[in-house]
């Protein structure tokens, strides 16, 4: 679908402009960059290239891992880079930028590379999830919306896959939006949390523009819109057979709610009504003790396959606190902990400057930033990561940062070592593992040359990729750490850097 | 300005279609909402009335108070509501719904009455923020996209007084863009920290749509991208003599960054070049040392009123913090606690039945949902809220739910009780107190009847607002809670309502 909007500028003509999607974002940015960028403009050569790497240094919440997303959000956003005129009339009126540098703003558009890691990809710590490679000024402008996007996808959709893995086999409902923070959180956050593994989500603009299922079925102002509760279970029951869960606690679950529900399900039978899914929904009081008592009643009425599902503030500890404790919940509705990752409600991805091209040896010349802490140090040069698999289970015995022209033989033996502890090392026998690249090329000149899945596709990916984790990783709690190395060359690379800042 | 989007639909026409802005949010809404809506249009009178209260339990953050906030884009969203035909489309895709009632959405706009708070007043626990009387359906329909807009801004509204509540009389920055939950928790939470009294925000977007000043300088890649950190200090002076702050930590701040901003410094006034902000940014390190020590240097070389800003993971507390250990900082970046109003990102607003309209006596029959905890159970009725002020000081003594055609005097004396504990009572005299109706009109049968302010004339009001108070209800930890009330013809209509429900 092609769109164009209309509008009137400051002379009172009419503008028609098409648009690629109906938002632009160019000025979603922080105003330093543009300063900088124009720094750059008069300052330098504009056509400067350089490398940067994304990366985070810490898995949210605890995790043992974290899940890459917002991909196909960052592609669309690339794409429709271009300042309007209103955008340059602002940005003339702050009175901080010069004419040339504006009429650059005006015919500015991305012409660089980029490199991902396809969404639904687990990641670790300090590897780079994203690299660009472009002019200078090209690639300090998208800093700040990359890091947007990307964050916070990526931070629900790990949520999400905490959420999801405590809850199996049963399905877990995104149900965040009303707590979502504004908009976009509600609707991408829904995507993420799909992702991440939801079944679905009660988010009806989110399952329009991304095709994923939406669920829900009524709240408690439908009870007490009607005369009594046994007259809107009954009123329900008629519109939706075939997805009837009640609400059972309005006025009190086990005296009220269940018995009434029960006799509309009763009611149904009697009129030889075969319901599809049909069950209650707790969403309040002591829901393991609920659900059990719940569970009995239901069953001596003989609806042993009603559908008990929970809600209320749960997360990914309550859930599984409920399933130690014996609840007979088989479906859950998650929304507020999930849709802003509660305990952990930031993702730190950062962009950092790697390498600079050097025009005349045609080569990078590698940059590095320093920090008092070996960890925060960043990693120089134009890198790139490959994922380690064991050859028998498939599952991850290692990632391997290294530089972008380097090169692995799986019929030869690999030497892994830990880039701070040196003298920690692993040796790998040829034919006992594999070696996948993972990043994969997105942008080539500003030409996008990727096509990204379906959000449901991207979900189904990310539940093989989390197959390649060892349970030991997935926990909760403490997890199993996995291990991000460097080269060899990668690792000299960088400790001669460090030697030369030093002054040594 | 106004918007046209013109797209071919299905049937390859080229439709144009004028939206009131350039978003359609209508679908930003809970599936449930409107499996409710078609209930209700088959089984029930679909003009039935009702009053709905949007209201919260408890203040974000342990806070004295919240700030509401975002009913300029919840104007927005209500001018905009209306189904497109690619909307209904996906609606008659899912099965779940009858053709006359996607006829009803295809004409679908709200009718009703909305009162709410002006943006920037100050609120406190259970008392109604928004209040809507309107048909059944489109009260329904409101309640999701509603509580997402209010929940998400008044949460960093009230997030972002608490930081520059801290930081007084020093400015603070919004800087989280890169960390906020989506793009609109960038957009819009700006705007919120702008109402909360931030003195400008990173975000360009933000500046441009809401007409706020924008700042900013340089990042470490700025320094790093040149060959060293005077060259690029200097370069940066040159382009921007009157905002020139520097960032001194990308490679020692007291040994190289520090000393290299003197030095540019001391170039610039030989050159006789007087800035209007010129100093340094502090963004890593123990701030308290640091600016200390940076503030002995800067002042030995004559540079006593430099700007020395810092930034990195700040909050309320370590603001709080650094200026109890004589931190020498005079301007605060806050980035990722504030944006994501980091140790409570979620808003608890609530939207609740309170009362349907006796279409034969023209009475509203009031409306509760019981709960065991008595703070839990709602107010019914279609009611109003009053603040009632000190006369002498203009604080707030009190807030006084009542119902909406209850007059008060102020010449009469008040009087006033706990509505749990009862036997607490006050006694105003007459002549002490004022009284000041605090929920205006906003929108009169579906046409919008009030003109927002604009950001920062809401800031202002806001800053007014927080006066109000006292300091005890400001202060970040344990603060005095100011007493909310009921009328004594609510508290009798409550009780009796209660009294109905167990049967007594």
């Amino acid at each position: 679908m092609a769109y164009y909007v209309l509008y009137t500028n400051h002379k009172g003509e009419y503008i028609m402009e098409r648009i690629m999607s109906s938002r632009n974002l160019t000025q979603l940015t922080d105003f330093y960059q543009l300063t900088m960028m124009q720094g750059y403009f008069f300052a330098k050569d504009v056509n400067e290239t350089v490398v940067f790497d994304a990366f985070y240094r810490t898995n949210p919440d605890g995790n043992g891992y974290a899940v890459s997303c917002g991909l196909d959000q960052l592609i669309d956003y690339i794409k429709n880079l271009h300042y309007s005129a209103a955008d340059i009339e602002y940005l003339r009126k702050t009175g901080f930028f010069r004419e040339e540098f504006l009429e650059y703003l005006a015919n500015f558009r991305f012409t660089g590379d980029i490199w991902a890691l396809p969404e639904g990809t687990v990641m670790f710590p300090r590897e780079p999830f994203i690299k660009v490679i472009a002019p200078i000024m090209e690639a300090q402008l998208i800093e700040t919306a990359m890091l947007n996007i990307m964050n916070h996808q990526s931070l629900i959709a790990t949520k999400a896959s905490r959420v999801t893995h405590a809850a199996r086999p049963d399905g877990v409902m995104e149900f965040g939006l009303r707590r979502a923070q504004g908009p976009d959180a509600g609707i991408y956050g829904a995507r993420a949390a799909m992702v991440g593994g939801c079944v679905g989500t009660s988010n009806i603009l989110a399952g329009e523009m991304f095709d994923v299922p939406i669920l829900g079925t009524h709240a408690h102002s439908w009870i007490m819109s009607f005369p009594d509760e046994l007259t809107a279970f009954r009123t329900y029951a008629e519109l939706y057979p075939d997805a009837c869960i009640l609400l059972v606690d309005t006025y009190d679950t086990l005296k009220s709610g269940v018995p009434h529900a029960i006799q509309v399900f009763q009611e149904m039978r009697e009129k030889g009504i075969k319901s599809k899914r049909y069950g209650i929904r707790l969403d309040s009081g002591d829901l393991a003790y609920l659900s059990k008592r719940a569970k009995e009643m239901l069953d001596a009425a003989g609806f042993e396959d009603a559908v008990i599902s929970a809600s209320n503030d749960l997360d990914e500890f309550l859930i599984q606190s409920l399933k130690n404790q014996g609840a007979t919940i088989n479906s859950w509705g998650v929304g507020t902990a999930m849709i802003t990752s509660k305990n952990c409600p930031a993702f730190g991805g950062v962009y950092k400057l790697a390498a600079i091209l050097d025009k005349e040896t045609g080569e990078f010349i590698p940059k590095i930033k320093l920090s008092e802490n070996a960890e925060k140090i960043t990693n120089p040069g134009n890198k790139t990561l490959y994922r380690i698999y064991g050859k028998d289970n498939h599952k991850i015995i290692a990632d391997l940062i290294c530089l972008a022209d380097e090169k692995f033989d799986e019929s030869q033996s690999l030497l892994l070592f830990d880039p701070i502890q040196t003298w920690k090392k692993t040796h790998l026998a040829p034919g006992t593992y594999t070696m996948r690249e993972l990043l994969v090329p997105v942008f080539k000149n500003g030409e996008c040359v990727y096509e990204s899945p379906s959000v449901m596709g991207i979900r189904e990916y990310c539940n093989q990729e989390k197959e390649t984790l060892w349970d030991e990783t997935r926990r909760l709690r403490y997890p199993h750490e996995v291990h991000v190395d460097l080269s060899d060359a990668l690792w000299k690379m960088k400790n001669e850097l460090l030697e030369k800042l030093q002054g040594n």
